[in-house]
């Protein structure tokens, strides 16, 4: 069996053979060819912390995964990363276990943003002045990252709640290119942006409805679970257009899920990234739509990028 | 992170500390103090397998438990185990990976025979002429050799669908010191004992109604996923006690989830182990009683065997 440390994993990680293979997975998803079980959920009061355990398996492939994913939010005082867990592959054929990938939680983060990338790709209008980004976060840093190679923009506005993160994420914006605004009101940052994007566990929504411009999109990653929520019911229903990676997930426990289940949604069309991927078109229709991208996370993205480190 | 391999964990393993383990489980389950999301499950038609993916906290705990439990029946023919998969710690403070215990199912298989041993001590009636275990495989074996210490009767009924596999239980039981009988006709089986196990993966029923006799105690440990049965509905609704591990995975999809589905056990109570450990009395009330335990296998369990393991 073999066992691949964080260091040995990034080493092997490249960004576009990956994004490549999660677009398979998004599209073999929405055509049904993937078994992904209900995520479980564990909740540690105490510790601020939760999991999520996914699995997954692409039919015909080889193997399977299955992933610990952790957030353990006082973890940083105790200089630990907030995010852990790892990933696992085994074979398909036998059950054996062929790979344990003890990544800290760096697969989930890569996969994800590789997925904002992928949703700002279809979702980000034309015109953009600047890029907004709420929350001062590992999930924040690598959503930047990955969006530079689809956005031209480099004006930036940053949403956070203390001066020391934000001066700290400032730095880190500034070496990767880019003119940094910082703000503690999320109104502001989205006065300016046109591409925002959350990615805090908040359980208050940061974001209504009236902040929020003609020709915006905005990808929330930050809701995983129940409760979880960055933007309000209202601002959800004020969206022209949905993209969701989960019909299922999305209105269980997304983003949306809450704006859902109030019945806010019933004149909108949820559709998912799988489904727009496999027709090869664009999702924003004109630059004066307001469009939302809700990002649970999938087994099917751990499945890909799993393969793509083992390849 | 501590790796343990197969002969490292069962170095460690101490039945009567992980069965007091397994008890204080129980109650902690029945006693809502235990977090088990829904059991995951995967299938891989074309090998013949399949897996499943438990996890499990008990409230207070410093870890939980993650199992990723395979089946995969083609196996024996390369030589291999059919019974695959790991078990993992983590912390419940951090989220941090603590240990992976690479078991091969040997700890989901004792685990599950030490409730085996559990549910006999508190049903088990004091006449025993003999003991019958249905069917020959790894179950079977670890029943049997856990049961010695709960029950005295050293006379044994093995039922089996093949006379080779019969002769090799045999060998094993003499070697644990019963004298044993063989027989490819369960009933016959039946009409000689007062505690049977049942231990197959059949879909279709082995005992009936007619079968038992008052004053005997079955348990059925083999349906652990829908369409899995050993036992006619009928002979459950002829129990006069039922004990569950869960109500309910039992419900859903245990040994009893079929006659309860069919409305057989309307005027039966349905009583959890750990309700009737937390009295601290026997379930069984008479010799003249027919009682039943189906074992579907929880989560918690995992999380209190790899807690002794890690003692």
């Amino acid at each position: 069996m073999l066992i691949l440390s964080k260091q040995q994993i990034l080493d092997k990680f490249d960004a576009d053979a990956i994004t490549l293979l999660l677009k398979e997975g998004f599209i073999a998803y929405s055509q049904q060819q993937v078994q992904m079980p209900p995520v479980q959920h564990l909740l540690f009061g105490q510790a601020n912390g939760d999991c999520c355990i996914k699995s997954g398996y692409l039919q015909g492939d080889s193997q399977f995964v299955v992933k610990v994913s952790g957030g353990f939010y006082d973890n940083p005082a105790q200089g630990l990363s907030s995010n852990q867990g790892l990933m696992m592959a085994f074979s398909a054929l036998t059950g054996e276990p062929q790979a344990i990938l003890l990544d800290e939680g760096w697969l989930t983060a890569l996969r994800t943003a590789l997925a904002g990338r992928i949703a700002a790709e279809l979702c980000a209008p034309k015109h953009i002045n600047a890029i907004g980004i709420i929350g001062t976060g590992m999930q924040a840093r690598l959503h930047l990252m990955y969006l530079k190679s689809v956005v031209a923009c480099r004006q930036l506005w940053v949403w956070g709640r203390s001066e020391t993160a934000l001066e700290e994420f400032r730095q880190y914006a500034e070496n990767e290119g880019f003119e940094v605004n910082t703000t503690l009101n999320a109104a502001e940052l989205a006065r300016h942006c046109q591409v925002i994007i959350t990615t805090t566990p908040s359980r208050e929504p940061i974001l209504q409805a009236v902040d929020i411009q003609p020709g915006t999109h905005i990808t929330a990653v930050g809701a995983d679970g129940v409760g979880k929520h960055e933007l309000s019911p209202e601002l959800i229903a004020k969206a022209d257009k949905i993209l969701l990676d989960s019909w299922a997930q999305c209105t269980e426990f997304g983003e949306i899920s809450q704006a859902f289940q109030q019945g806010l949604l019933t004149a909108h069309t949820l559709t998912e990234i799988g489904s727009v991927l496999a027709q090869g078109i664009s999702f924003r229709e004109n630059d004066q739509q307001i469009t939302l991208a809700d990002l649970t996370g999938l087994g099917i993205q751990d499945v890909q990028i799993v393969k793509g480190i083992l390849a």
